[in-house]
């Protein structure tokens, strides 16, 4: 085989970017994987983004069956984003025997399983290295390099947008809304930014990592997912002052066969290499039984990142061709564990609370925690700019996140108490 | 295939991790990969590291023909380190047709070219991901994952002792002979320590990774070296004040397909991702012309994380065992590019000057590194501790090694030059 011929599904950003690599090294990839790479066709109704992608006048089409009927293409690139019609695409172009090679964490995350039976069936190969981290080598990390290993947790920040925010917050000091506001403008988040500041995004990432991670399926509906939008200026200052970094974490980990997936924001102490990992850049910390602690750093999303990442499985699947394995890496999700009730997952917690400034108060509080078996850490009151009530800084020692969700029930109800401020998990220490 | 038959050389540190990891795993390599995993044989002349192994009585010999002409056997794990016997034993298994898993960074640094040419003529497998970041995944990232990118600088820690005695110098205060004594103490140091201190351990890795990187062969002896011997707890200090770390560096780098490749202590900025890569943990930093900035950290050496690498190899040679696709990733080095002269590299450069302190001496001095092009970024005075001289700590912009080494002679012969304390370049800003 001289030369494999490929199809771009979506010349947006990121297909781009795709095409802008596969034709760049134009002339090497014959030495690098053994055959040429050539792109026979994209599909793009656009015709601005078929003028910026550069590609010349006969390979784009807005016609699916010209791809899909052509039997010189062997591998599908598909860069749309989005559930439809990139699920049906991939799995039609998987029933015809042509791999695949996909970005969407969206359709993976939902639909992986009928995805991979696809690949199974035809013996297609499916690669989504840029599903996840971007650019950053992951996917193939722990399918391969790692594999030996039985991954005890993965933790990681998934979503640039939300780190970008947070390291405004921290730096500058900025409101949420301004460190939002500030994100759209360069770009970094879209005009309606739910699925990054909710945590949708890397909830669908941390789905697709578990499920490779722990050998078992987790869907985007399986993860506990919270957002950063009642993260304040004021706990990432107190954050700061206890010696931690704020930020969203993707969590998953694999406790007694038993798996818990979930996103949310949480302390971390300023020396873990996460809370390091700032403004756009994106981390996958993963602890193994065998490598121990590892981390994979590098830009999470954008063209060329992106771009890196799709070439690189593309590269791989045109190994497979020549030496007539595909299929020698498929589905890694062998076992069916049991998904961790939320309320049973164990943490520390950071929590700010008002409180009426009165003798007897903090003692009150301490009860009710102690009633609960939730450990306290550490204790800051604070009265400086307020004149009657008092808040209370608290960190906990490790504790069910049931107990701790009963007894602040019951601090809620206390006449005493002015407000619940915030409840964060502490992690990495 | 149902069962892979597979021999270890050598029962030390690394050997001994290996047993442990594929036989904790045993019963689940067939789900992993397709086939279970039995070592047959192990190659160890002491009775007492054969015991440790816990390998059963009849598996461990002192004669290699038993494993040599043991058609059965279709993996060597070689683990013994050292240029012989390991290097010949590499050789005869892969001319013998079986793949090898080597964790000896000496021998490929040395012989790389040997071992591949015995590898492709034979179609046997030859896989190293252990050889440099020991539990670390990096040429199997180089290898495949960023394998569509031009790379365009690789620059790690990847020698855990130095960094380890660097970290103690830094935070303790301590001088390089403490931290070297606490080093070996701890196990983190050898006796004869050589190989590590000097740079030799770092050069051999970066060797590997240049190789792969810039697909050129690049030898040991083709690494410029220089250990961490004559770095100063004032060095460090002064390091800290001006917002930088000190680190040993492995750097390869390609501009104008000229490759250089070198290993020295470094100052790196404190907001660099390699900055708070501490103790004896391991960084590798990569930049491709698509990904961008990425970054690998673990465990760079160690029983575990070692083991890791290792059986992850032999899980991937099991795969293509199992397609019948055994030299699917093979030598790399298509290219043959010119090595740069070390006179010709560019750095900025910290440097620590005695003088006497007379009016007119700092003019002198910066008047002739103008002379020779050295173009100073800051320039400080120290006068505190001392009677008749001052010590001057300057940074410079980028400036060619050997106009600095060019200016540094002529200052050097100045009368009111006491003593150039050291010389430091300044990397990843």
């Amino acid at each position: 085989m001289e030369k494999v011929c490929v199809a771009v599904l979506g010349l947006g950003t990121v297909g781009q970017g795709v095409v802008r690599v596969l034709n760049n090294s134009a002339g090497q990839w014959a030495k690098k994987c053994g055959a040429d790479i050539e792109i026979k066709r994209a599909l793009e109704r656009s015709k601005e983004r078929a003028a910026e992608s550069g590609l010349p006048e006969g390979v784009v089409t807005d016609d699916w069956n010209q791809i899909i009927n052509d039997t010189d293409i062997k591998i599908v690139i598909e860069v749309l984003g989005g559930i439809e019609p990139a699920r049906t695409f991939i799995i039609e172009a998987l029933k015809h025997g042509k791999s695949v090679v996909t970005a969407n964490k969206d359709v993976l995350a939902e639909y992986g399983e009928e995805l991979f039976a696809a690949s199974e069936a035809s013996g297609a190969d499916l690669y989504f290295e840029a599903s996840v981290g971007g650019g950053i080598p992951i996917i193939n990390v722990l399918k391969q390099s790692l594999a030996a290993n039985n991954i005890l947790r993965i933790m990681g920040i998934v979503n640039g947008t939300t780190n970008y925010i947070l390291t405004r917050m921290t730096r500058a000091g900025l409101s949420f809304e301004a460190a939002l506001q500030e994100a759209k403008e360069l770009g970094y988040a879209e005009a309606n930014p739910t699925n990054d500041i909710e945590g949708f995004d890397a909830a669908r990432k941390i789905a697709i990592l578990a499920s490779i991670g722990f050998h078992n399926r987790v869907r985007f509906k399986d993860v506990h997912v919270e957002g950063i939008t009642k993260i304040t200026a004021q706990d990432i200052a107190h954050a700061a002052d206890l010696g931690y970094a704020v930020k969203l974490l993707a969590i998953a980990a694999e406790d007694n066969q038993e798996v818990e997936v979930r996103v949310h924001p949480a302390l971390v102490p300023l020396d873990h290499p996460l809370a390091n990992v700032n403004d756009v850049f994106n981390a996958i910390f993963v602890q193994g039984d065998a490598v121990g602690e590892t981390m994979f750093y590098g830009r999470g999303a954008g063209r060329m990142p992106t771009a890196s990442s799709i070439a690189g499985d593309v590269i791989e699947i045109v190994k497979n061709l020549q030496r007539d394995c595909l299929g020698r890496i498929s589905c890694t999700c062998y076992e069916h564990k049991k998904l961790k009730d939320f309320g049973d997952i164990v943490s520390k917690y950071y929590l700010r609370l008002n409180v009426v400034d009165r003798p007897g108060v903090l003692a009150g509080i301490a009860g009710v925690f102690g009633d609960h078996g939730v450990s306290l850490a550490s204790v800051i009151q604070n009265t400086a700019d307020r004149k009657e009530n008092a808040e209370l800084v608290v960190i906990t020692h490790k504790v069910r996140e049931r107990d701790i969700r009963d007894a602040l029930k019951v601090i809620g109800e206390m006449p005493t108490t002015v407000g619940i401020n915030n409840l964060i998990r502490v992690e990495g220490s």
